[in-house]
């Protein structure tokens, strides 16, 4: 007899990219009282489809009953665990202009296991300055902050100029995850993850597909 | 003899989320004087391998010259206009918070391909105002600016409870692309093309990827 390996399994990264929606799409479900959900259900929910859903939740060692369906309540706390936020992760925002601002008031991120613990910024006019009960503490401080918060999550929101500086300064100070918000890659160490957002080009696959004969998605 | 149907050939969604990231990596290699560059070059620039770069742009109808590569101006020209953003395309950003005016002051946008044309409100005190020179207009005139101004991508920043609402205004105004900011699945017909923001989403994916066997992407 052999045990399922469940959790040795890689999971594919378009896998892991629907995990966060899967998660939302639960919650609402068990905010409906509905115990149990059906693959069409959460498809239907997430805006994918039924074989999509049983082959994601098989990487998590989620098979369901036949006829059945996914027990909601241990489905979300399989997801939680596996994305890490059964805790919070402890998220620190450098760069605390206006979209820095944004993200820092974005109530969406407590609600999902996210707690903004810090906030930094170059500008000494802002250094010291309290915002939602954080005070904005200086970048020249990056890594005394990240140690005594326990930072585990950058969000970059910095100039183009002084991302790959910074990234390498919250590396050093032992920071695995960074979010990118500079338009620049970011050269970074195999065992960092940086995932990079980019608004403008957000728009551009938006605008491929307003072209004459390209589907919409 | 058959002529090559790279025009009628179906581009992987998969594929249309690099095209953006290709764009910007050409722009670079430009602006460093390289008239050619290879797939090895590309790769490097864009974080991903070799391979996945020649398969990408054979979806183009771009398969460069062997031993030496791409033409540069022809390659940026051709993304361009897959993309559709060789001429801007007009942007409303609806809903003037801390994101919407962060977005709206991205410089981004305007260097890539997009022009924000209006941004709209449904605070009376923000409506009449001007940022960047562009006034401020109320969401309550939103068919008559989504017209007048030929607006083809709305950006969404208003709360969940709105979002659907707004969506089906939009689309009866015309617009086909919606980049949507508001945590909330819209619903819209088959071709109009949503884009989901999820901030809270992207942080629980780096936090996947803190968890003890989940490998850096």
């Amino acid at each position: 007899m052999s045990e399922r390996p469940s959790k040795q399994v890689k999971v594919p990264p378009t896998t892991v990219q629907r995990l966060p929606l899967y998660l939302r799409c639960l919650i609402q479900a068990q905010a409906r009282r509905m115990p149990v959900v059906n693959s069409v259900q959460i498809a239907d929910m997430a805006g994918t489809n039924a074989a999509q859903v049983r082959k994601d939740f098989s990487y998590l060692g989620e098979f369901g009953t036949r006829g059945v369906g996914y027990d909601v309540d241990s489905l979300i706390a399989n997801l939680t665990k596996r994305l890490g936020v059964a805790e919070h992760r402890r998220v620190a925002i450098i760069g605390f202009g206006r979209l820095g601002s944004a993200l820092q008031g974005y109530a969406g991120f407590e609600e999902r296991g996210m707690s903004v613990a810090a906030v930094l910024d170059a500008d000494s006019s802002k250094v010291g300055t309290s915002v939602d009960g954080v005070v904005i503490e200086s970048i020249d401080d990056l890594e005394e902050v990240i140690e005594r918060e326990r930072i585990e999550i950058a969000v970059l929101t910095v100039p183009a100029g002084a991302a790959q500086g910074i990234a390498n300064r919250l590396i050093a100070a032992g920071v695995k995850a960074i979010m990118n918000f500079a338009p620049v890659r970011l050269v970074v160490p195999d065992d960092v993850t940086v995932r990079q957002a980019d608004m403008a080009g957000e728009l551009q696959i938006l605008s491929f597909h307003l072209n004459p004969g390209s589907p919409a998605e």
